[in-house]
This record gives structure tokens, sequence and C-alpha cells, in this order.
């Protein structure tokens, strides 16, 4: 063996045995993934991968994502070797409260994690979303001579992933789009927790991926590092389509039980860690060895990295001298920030008197006035864009002919919708957002649970948002959903009244820089609220407000309600004012803003010592005690919805006026 | 043209504008798909279609699945031709109130319709679950000489339905499953709602799913009648292998908008209407036109069904005769009627006194013993068996070779297993289960939601249900999901607090036969409860039950605790008591079932004058208010979980005795 093959065998090695021994240690954790995977991992990043240990956030870097995200002690230990501000000491934490080295790969608390994984199939659509971001970001600013963008996408992915809809939807979209620079890592070990692929998984994955237009390489053996190096080069040379490699290895390679499930969820023991140390020739002693050999190798990522950086760095400054609007944006687009007057537009959308109009339309107004000025924000819809109103007019399709075009066409593939867009928020520089019916949101909860853990800013647009849509039926009409989305933490969810709320809405979910925001909106035509007399919208971003009041004083009852049911509520206030009742309506388009408020203003909204409340939504029931106790009052939903035109659907739902109403007037007596 | 010729392109134009003129009275809908399809529906129910329209519950019927459920219009005119009790008045009344002509088709009101559809993805991969369960009852029940069982599957689908990732799982593992009576017919129009499906769908439809392992027929002409009939001869004669026949057509066909996204979903307009009249050689009055001729041919539906199912009924009887015990298991089982002595084995299950045990573990002993005597109890998991301990053991794997088998291997498809496990519930014949992490119950939203908008009886096992799953991190520990599906309307969400409730659980979730069950276990073992002090673990029932209380008469506060939480509320409350108060601790594993009891018993649980009352669960705190009001404390989590082990992030998140205690009190001063 050549002494480069032998220090290749022994980073190798390394890898495998920091993996052995943290998952030994935290007793807990998968060791199998780690010791197949290892050589083509260490074959990528010691040959291809450009990226500088010493600043993670280099916006050319080359983006990894460990999509088989269970792996984590083998991104752990590359991390850590090619000189990334991760210690032994975090490695020896692996599993631990609060260390940097958590169960999964986390976004945040670990330097060169790119992002939060592990449900499987995320990461590689959020890999589709990246390499799109680049796509787009290149065409925009690259200009001849320069290249400010040009990185590839990588994400290792396992045969779960590869079994996972949204993976299938996320590589379908990613051919058709012809996403040349990007190429998953297939770690195809045959063996998944039940047992052999062969139960459940027969498919021909090749075949798969070729209809789909990706280039595909492979099988190469996971164990030949010059056919993995040979393999990833072509995949880089195919810049036309997306590759999938497929590189077929052995799970828990050098244990006794390797090649077999037994290796994948658990710590191999202290026996069978012995044995595969004896196999592959690693001392029993000491736990956590890392050669000198192999640090001083892999710490040559640093001063690659270094080189590289401060080329690109070079590059940047020419870049600013002749280009200087572009270099200025790309910089602000990349710190996440928003252009001076980005919100001008929005005041003078809506005329007061307006007519009634759908938030949904309204909002693809609002849509249309930030996109002007907002010149990265960049999204699509799942195949709905003419009911959720969510084109950009007059800036074309993203497509692999037109990687310039800023609207994006995901098809009816909600779920990768959702985790491309994750993808696009962490690739950084665009502001990602999403548009599909609320009642499909059902289809897309794992990548938006992920980005509300990651903090990261998506914009989710939700149309079609009650039994308002009518005809359609319960299949679409969503009951549970509003609640469900509430329930998640760090997503904020908000359902505008009226067109100025919506304007806000649109605000509030810009300016939420650091979680993803969910915008609700009618299909059906909402009334202007006449401003003369109530609250202005403004009180949105309070997520609840006074929005108007019969006279003074402490209310005798608080009518709330959200969205198209705050005309409602309004309404009905109205009605019982006239009746001589001191009644206060709260229009509450965001639960988790309203919260995040302090107990003195959420005092004087809702006073503690009113407790005649009645809450009205067309949605379920369940989790307004949150706001009315249980001595207030819901008017709102318990079962499904049905097909019949709207007005109709309202009325046997039992949401109207005289519902909320009859509610009140319960309360009064 | 033939007299047969000319038949068939009359029936074929009723159906066109049968749909034509409801869309057009009801002013919504979806003209374009049923102008398209009516060729392939029209070969395929005139020429093979196996069922009887006077008994749409024969058992041995061929099913045919709308998955493209907005050309609902289609359905309701090939039922009404064909002779189900669904008249044309009930067409007439497309998409209004209490019609049994929905917008989408809906299980439940319209005779003939198998499976209610509209989101897109489901109905196909319900289909593959009707076929599984065929294959697996026709092995069961059939003899030499006896084909009790033996029918076709066919689906209907939509560019749309391929695109979702519950369709590629399903398809991938009804591929390695090898259903051959599984037939496929896609509708392939080339436009999708934003126009050409170029814009987000250039991948070979073909070349995947023969990658999956399917047959593929065609291309053929959708006009192409002859052609269609040998491509579903073809596909029939295939029975290793499922079938996906690809079938070219025209969106909106007749109208001049045919061929484009316009013709989708809305009324064609009147203009349109007549024009496409005028081109299809259709008489402008009057509108829903049924030629004689055409519904003298449709009906003949009936005399051979009528014929087909006598025979059937023939076989039937002898079958009787030959095989008594089988033939009655086979009608109880379709009947979905439990054997005598089905709980039997529950009461000795777990002796008292016995040591801590994780619910999972708990739950696969009562698996088990339900599989013993319930032997149409069905499922499996989505590769996590060892972990969700739902193996049924000395039962075999079913795989293509293997259809006796009753372990299914979903592979990482939860999406999937959750619509396969609600078509073969549809089918009938089997109670299926479904198993994985709680956590990964985002992912299979949509078929749940179905499910419990059908009222059929499924049983979802969802394990490792709390941050009590310590390591694996956040990306696993669920937070919000226990009360996304108490939002759910029609789920039944149970958390049993030790293995008694736990049997109980199971027990209840197999008495539900009118509606879908989730059974959430934890992965830590937790205390068996001590049911010489507690209250029978039979108020399981009930939802809630007063479990202990430290002395007699209305107590000072209530501790109300769910799954693992109810010992931290026990123990919180032997200490309280200690302190001279006088502590109720509740059981609560099911909201529903506890919401469903009369107010009288709800009163004895949660006495209204009692408004000290602490809940203690390890989910998110939203929603509890409907047990606690406003005066009342939540001991629960606002964020996400972390990696570390249980007890270390049970600590640090605060889900303790001593947080409990804390609540108790600050409520009692």
């Amino acid at each position: 063996m050549s002494s480069q093959a032998e220090l290749d065998q022994l980073c190798i090695n390394t890898l495998r045995f920091l993996a052995v021994d943290a998952v030994q240690k935290a007793r807990s954790g998968h060791p199998g993934a780690p010791m197949g995977a290892a050589p083509m991992a260490y074959v990528l990043w010691d040959r291809f991968l450009k990226h500088n240990p010493a600043d993670p956030q280099w916006p050319d870097r080359d983006r990894f994502v460990l999509s088989a995200g269970h792996a984590s002690m083998l991104l752990y230990a590359l991390l850590h070797l090619t000189g990334y501000d991760l210690s032994l000491e975090d490695i020896q934490r692996f599993r631990q409260w609060e260390s940097r080295t958590p169960g999964h790969p986390e976004y945040g608390p670990t330097p060169g994690v790119e992002v939060t994984t592990g449900p499987l199939g995320q990461g590689f659509s959020n890999a589709v979303g990246m390499a799109l971001a680049e796509r787009w970001l290149a065409r925009r600013y690259n200009r001849p001579g320069f290249e400010i963008l040009n990185h590839t996408t990588y994400a290792l992915v396992s045969d779960g992933d590869l079994q996972e809809g949204v993976a299938s939807e996320a590589a379908s979209l990613a051919g058709t789009l012809g996403l040349g620079k990007l190429i998953a890592l297939y770690d195809d070990n045959g063996v998944q927790i039940e047992g052999s692929t062969d139960l459940a998984f027969r498919e021909d994955v090749a075949r798969r991926f070729e209809a789909y237009g990706w280039g595909v390489v492979g099988p190469v053996d996971g164990l030949d590092l010059e056919g993995i190096e040979k393999a990833i080069a072509e995949a880089r040379s195919d810049t036309r389509r997306p590759s999938l490699i497929i590189c077929r290895t052995i799970i828990g390679y050098g244990s006794p039980q390797q090649g077999t499930a037994k290796v994948h969820g658990e710590p191999l023991g202290e026996a069978n860690a012995q044995a595969a140390r004896d196999v592959l020739g690693w001392p029993r002693e000491p736990l956590f060895h890392v050669p000198e050999k192999v640090k001083a190798h892999m710490r040559g990522a640093m001063e690659r990295g270094h080189a590289a950086q401060r080329e690109w760095e070079a590059q940047f400054s020419r870049y600013q001298s002749s280009h200087p609007p572009e270099a200025a944006a790309f910089q602000r687009e990349l710190a996440g920030e928003l252009p001076p007057d980005w919100d001008a537009e929005l005041g003078n959308l809506f005329a007061p008197g307006s007519k009634p109009m759908a938030t949904r339309v309204s909002s693809g107004m609002v849509l249309n006035a930030l996109a002007r000025r907002v010149e990265n924000l960049f999204g699509g819809s799942a195949d709905l864009a003419p009911s959720t109103k969510t084109l950009l007019s007059g800036h074309g399709d993203f497509d692999a002919e037109h990687p310039e075009g800023r609207n994006l066409h995901f098809g009816v593939r909600e779920h990768a919708m959702g985790a491309i867009a994750g993808g696009m928020a962490l690739h950084g520089g665009v502001i990602p957002y999403t548009a599909t019916f609320l009642t499909f949101s059902d289809y897309m909860r794992p990548p938006m649970r992920l980005a509300a853990m990651m903090g990261i800013r998506v914009v989710y647009v939700f149309t079609h948002d009650s039994i308002g849509l009518g005809e359609d039926g319960p299949t679409h009409q969503p009951i549970e959903q509003l609640m469900g989305l509430r329930s998640v933490p760090g997503l904020t969810v908000i359902r505008p009244a009226d067109a100025l709320e919506t304007a806000e809405a649109w605000r509030a979910a810009l300016l939420n820089a650091r979680g993803p925001t969910a915008l609700i909106f009618t299909r059906q035509d909402v009334p202007m609220l006449d401003r003369t007399v109530c609250a202005p919208a403004e009180g949105l971003h309070r997520g609840a407000y006074m929005l108007w009041q019969s006279a003074q004083g402490m209310p005798d009852v608080i009518l709330i309600g959200t969205g198209s049911e705050v005309s409602v509520a309004l309404e009905a206030g109205r009605k019982l004012a006239g009746e001589g009742v001191n009644v206060r309506v709260v229009s509450m388009p965001s639960w988790e803003l309203f919260d995040g408020q302090p107990a003195e203003y959420r005092e004087t909204v809702l006073p503690g010592s009113v407790e005649a409340r009645v809450a009205v939504e067309a949605g379920i029931r369940l989790g307004w005690e949150h706001y009315i106790g249980l001595k207030g009052r819901v008017v709102g939903m318990d079962g499904f919805g049905a097909s019949a035109p709207a007005e109709v659907v309202f009325q046997e739902s039992g949401i109207t006026v005289d519902a909320v109403l009859e509610a009140a007037r319960s309360l009064l007596t």
C-alpha cells in the first residue's frame, strides 16, 4: 500500500472509530452508517469539498448536507478533523445536554452544520433548495469575469431518504429544473432497520433517477477510494443535470455484525467494538484516538479553505469596484437584510372604503408590491398559483432554461415545496415563499417544523382558509389546520381580517428574520374594515388589538375574531351595542405575536376581569379556551365541513352573526 | 362508424355533458378532466369493471378509485348511468348542501363511491392498500375450486397524483410487493393548473414506474377505444406486477379551450359549453340529456352485475358447505365484527406489581395477544418495528412471494403507510394497523384526516411519544403532535399511563369500528400503577377517570396527567397529601373519549367548583386550558426538546414532580 493509501485508510478509520467511541460512550447512537460511509465522505471532504473551516459562513462554500442525520458522528468527526470549532471534548460529549454534538445534526449550535437533519427525506430536499438558490443567485450576481457564486451542493443520503416521498418529489423537480450542481451520494448499504431493504424496497433506484432526468453514476464500491473519486469527478462534470452517485457500502464495516441491521441504531458493545478495532488494525487504546498524521493531513482543509476564500475575497473586492450596486445588494441579501424603503409601496395599495376583497387577492397585491423592491423574494406555489394569487407578475418562470425567473413552479408537491424553501433560506441570499391551500399544509408539516426549529425565514402562504371555500367540500376545507399550526413552537401564524391587515401580515412575515411565518388568507371576499371607526391595522404586529368598542370603560363582553370572522364579530358587536351592551371587538390575527406581548398589553386588550368572552373562528373550537377560559364561548366547528356554496356552509355550520349574538347573550344573563 | 362505435361515442358524450352541465349549474367544479378522461373511464366500466350497481357492497366487486377526485362528475355520471342509486336529480344537485354529489367524491353518502378523494396522491395510495388487502384475503380464503376473492383494483390518476410523494412511496411498495391486480390508468393530459406539466414535471413517468417494478402499458391515445381496451386487457393479463396504463388525453376535449388549464377548475361558461356541444355533435337542449340508447346500454351493467354476483353467491354457498369455519370467518370479518373472546387473553397479560415497562413494550404484548385471536389484524411499521414493538411474532412477512404473511414492511414511507392502511380498511375484511414514532405522525396527517372523515377503523401506533425518547433529540421528540392529533375531528387519541391502560387502549381501538384511533406509547419505562390503591384501568374507556384521591370529599386540587406523566402527577399528589392537602389525581388518556361522556360524568371527575387544577403532560402546553381554564396551571412545554438522556431532558424541560408541586401550591395559596 502506498503511503498515501495508508494515510487515507488511517483517516477513514479515525472517522469510523471516533463514531464508534462516541456512540459507545453516549450509550446510544448510530455507529453503522459512519463506519460504512466513512470512505465516501472522506474522499468528498478530502478531495472536492470547497470550504473554509475557519469561516463556516463563507458565501461561496460548497454545501454539505448529511441527509442521513443519524450518521451525525460522521459529520462531527469530519468537522473536528478538518479544523472547525468543534473539539475532541465536544465529540466526547456526544448526545449530552447542551453539547455541540447532539444526536442528530442541528443547525445553530454546531459550526459547519448547514441544516438540521434526522427526519428522513428532508435533508435531500433541503439540498435541492440550496442548489436552486445557488443557481438563481449565480445568474443574478455573476458577471463576465466574476463568478461570485459557483458552488456545489452535496447531500449524503440513505435508503430511507430515498424511500420518503418528499425526496421523490424534490428529485423529480430537481431533474426538471436541471440543477447541475447538485450531487447526491447514496449510501447504498442494502440494510434498513427491519432487515434487508428487499423487504420493502426492490426498486431500481438508478432507473428511477434517470427517469427524473438525473445523471446516475455507479454503482461504485464504497471501499474503492479511486472509484469514488472518479464518480464524484464525473458527477461534477455533468453540469446540466443533478447527479446521483450510487455507492455500495457495508453498514458497520469492520464489526462482526457488519451488513446487518444490528449495527444501525445502538452501540456496537465493547466486544464488537474491540473486534472491529482488531479487524481494521486500530489500536485498542486510547479511545477517541486521532493519529498525528491524520490530524496533520485533515487540517490541510484549513489552509486550502483559507486560500480559496482569500482568492474569492479578492475577486469580490474587484467586483465591488466594478459593480458596486450588485456587490452591495449581494452583501445585504446574504446578511438577510431588507433594502431601504422595502415596504414603501404598501401604504397606498388599498384605498379606504374599497369594496370587499378576498385576502388572498389583497395578498397577491401586497406580494407583488413587495417583490418590486425586495428583489430576492423568490418563491411559488404547488400548482395553485392562479388560486393562491402568488404569481409575481412580469418576473418570468424559473426553469432549466430560465434561471433568472422568479416564479417557482413546485408542481403538486407540497411536501418538497416546504423542504426546498427551507433549503433556499438556509443557503442564504433569498427570502423564499411557498403557497398552497391551508388544508394541504398537512402535507408539509415536517419541513415547517424543521424551519421553526432552525429559526429560518420562510413565508408559507395558505389560502382557502376555511369552510368559506365552499363547494370543493370537506377534503379541501381546513378545520383543525389553524390550531395545528399554532401548536408548532416557533412558527408564527397570522390570519388577517382584511386588506390592510394583510399588508401588515406580510410586513410582519418579512420582518420575522428569525423564524418561519404562515400567512392565512381567505378564498372569499371579506369587507374592508372602516378604519375611521376601527383601530388601525398596525395593531396586527401586537397579535391582537382592540378593534372597536361601543362605549367607554370596561366592556360587558369581548368578542374575539380572526380573519374572515372579524367582520362577523364586528357586526354582532354593533347589534349588541344597539341593545345597550358595552361591547369590545378584538381582532386577533396572531396568537404567537399576542402571547409574546408584555402582560400589561395583553391585560389592556383582554382585561382579566371580563370573563364574558366569545371567540369566533371558522375552525376547530378546541384550543380557544386559551383566551376565553372555561366560562367563555366559542363559535367554531367540531366536525368537518361540507360541499355547498360558502354562505350555506357557514350558515349550516353555525358560524354566523346570530350564533355570536346568542353566545354573547348567554354570557350576559 | 359502426353502430357500436356510434353508441360508444354517444355514451362517452353523455358522460362528458353530464359533467359540463352539472358544473355549469353548480357554477363551480372541474369539467376538464371528465371531458378528457371519459373515453378511458367508459371503456373500463363498459368492458371490464366487475360490479353490481344494485349491491355496492358485494365483497368480490372490482374496486374503482377516482384518485383524481376533482373529476367527481365523471364518477357520478358513471354511477348514475350504470344504475346505482344516484338519480339525475342528485346530479343536478351537484355541490349543493347535503346532496349525494359533493364537490369531491365522499365515502358514505354516495352509493358506489369506494373512497373519499380529492387531496392528490391519496386515492392512488388507497388503491394500493385495497389491492394489498385483496391479495392477502384471497390467499387466506380461496381454496381449490373456490375463488372467493379475485378482483381487480383500478385507480384513475392524474398528473398531480403522480407528482405527490405519497403516490411515489405507494407505487414503490406496490412494485416491491408485486400487486398484480392493481391497475392505474393515468390520465396524461399534459396540463396542470399553472400551465403545461413541463413547468414542473418533465420526468419520464413510464421509466419511473418500470423502475418500481410495474408493468407499463402505452402510451395509448385517449380517444382510441380499441387501444384503451387492449391496454386494459394487457394490464389485466400481467398478474405478477401492478400496471400503469398511460393514456394520452386532452383536458376539456371538445371545448374551444381544450388542452389548456382554463378548462380545469371552473365552468366552461355558456358560450364554450355550447361550442363544445356543437363540436361533439351534442344537442344544445335539453341540459342533462341522457339518450335512451345510452340509458339502455349503460344499464346493462345491472344485468351483468346481477348475474356475476349471483354466480359468486352460488359459489359462496358451496363454500359454506365445504368450508364452514372459513365461510363464517369471512363473513364476520367482512362485516367488521370481532371474533368471540377476541380479548380473552388481555386479562392475564400483566401481573399486578410487575416492574416498570415502556408502554410500547406492553403494547407489543397486547398486540400479539390480540393477533392470536383477531386473525385479520394485519399491519406493520415504517421501518421501525423493532422500536415500535409491532411485529407479530410467528406470523411471517407479507411480500411478493409470501402473501400469507401478516407483518407488513412499509419501508421508510409513513405517508403511504397511512394511506395504504386506509385503503385496506376500505376494502374490508382486515383491521389494519400502522406504526412509527409519534413525531413522524407529521408525515401522515393527510391520510389520517381522510380516515377520520370517512369513519374507518385504522389503528395508528405511535411510540417514542415525548422528550422521554432522549438522545435522538428535538427532531425526534414530539412536542405539538399530541395536540395536533387531538384537533383532528373524528380521530380518537389515547395515551395510556401503564401496561393495564395500554391493554384497555388497544381494546378501545378495536372496538372503535367507526373511526380511526391513534395509540400513543412511551419509549421509556413507566411504573405499573398499583391498582389496589388506584382505580381500575377500565376507566380508560371513559377518557378520564379519578385514579386516586387522598381523602374523601371535594378535593382542594386536581392533578391531571396523561401517559408517562400520570405517575408524575401521582407522586406529586402523594407528597401534597402529606402536607394535608386533599388531592385528586386524574388519569386522562383520551380527550375525545372524555368529551364524549355525559356532562354528569365529566362533572364527577372534574367538578366545576374546583378551579385549582394542574395538568402535566410532556407536550405543548397550548390547549390544556380546555380542562384547566385560565386559572389552572400546565406543567408542559413551550419549545422543542433537546438531545440528552431522557431524565436530563425531563429535568431541564421542567416536567418534574417538583414542578407539579410548585404549580399546585401556587394555586392553593
